[in-house]
């Protein structure tokens, strides 16, 4: 998984009908050093993670193996909240 | 997904049979500040996404999950047109 | 997919008994400027492509999804000739 | 798979409930020379390795391929902890 | 597939129980100028190559699909020894 912050939100009316009612948030990739990094993804938000928020997301076929988005074409999701973490 | 924009077309006369009527578009991948990135991708176009639309496209295994391709050998697609997205 | 043009070819002989029979090309991406990029793959060819055509080639688990290339590990296939592309 | 050392641990309350359970290790990837690299994911833990161990790690759909991590949304995994690597 | 040459060898006791029995090289990219890359993997080797030797290797889904990978928590395998290869 990688280290992410959820930065903003995409809307989209015109769609796959799989993604109806998904969260399609922006997620920024994080540095250890707590910075963010350029590089993003959109990922659907199984957890409830809002705007701010430093997260884990899954992608690939991994990302299909959640309740919300089994055999959705999905291949990015939000799979947890981060609490804090620790380097030595 | 990605955040992109249809920036053409490719024409292929010869190909897998599987992608026989598939409208395959050009997309550039899009900064979250609007701008076009180098980085592009061919995509099967599921949503009628015209050029100069942003899309979000998928890409890997969950690209075959939606019903136009299915179980092809079609690695990107177009599953979403963005009427607009916000960073804070 | 990517876009890629074919530059050369590969001979195994010592290789995986699902790989017999398979021709194994060399493809560099393309650029939207029909410039070469220095990235390449080797992919098997299911087209009939020959040395300096332009390609379309799948990736990853969707590179299976050929008749040519079902259940082997193959992880780069090229499934299209491409005729030309358009970019606005 | 990727050479990375484990340099830290990942906390998070609110998870996907198919995390609960899997310890979530901070792994930076590892260069030949012995030296990290910036680059790091965020791997489930199946071998027991312990923070500045030297590991192996799956990604993508290989990462689900543990009895630990079976249909779970990981996509990255610890395999094997490393004893030593020859390079000549 | 990427081509590569096998540099080394990983060493692991403590690994998932699946990887019991496998040789886990060592493998640089190699560039179409015969130059190794700094990239690297670690695959199992399908073919028996050595050290030195220049190979193909399969990456993802893509490397289960050996009789000695598949179902295997393995994302890299070398699935062919590279006689030679031409570019034009």
């Amino acid at each position: 998984m990688i280290l992410g912050k959820v930065v903003g939100t995409v809307w989209a009316t015109r769609k796959d009908e799989q993604l109806v009612g998904m969260k399609l948030q922006l997620v920024r990739e994080l540095g250890l050093d707590g910075k963010l990094k350029s590089k993003f993804v959109v990922a659907v938000d199984s957890v409830g993670a809002g705007v701010g928020e430093t997260v884990l997301f899954a992608q690939g076929s991994s990302a299909r193996q959640t309740e919300l988005t089994r055999n959705k074409p999905v291949d990015a999701v939000i799979t947890a909240i981060v609490d804090k973490f620790d380097t030595k």
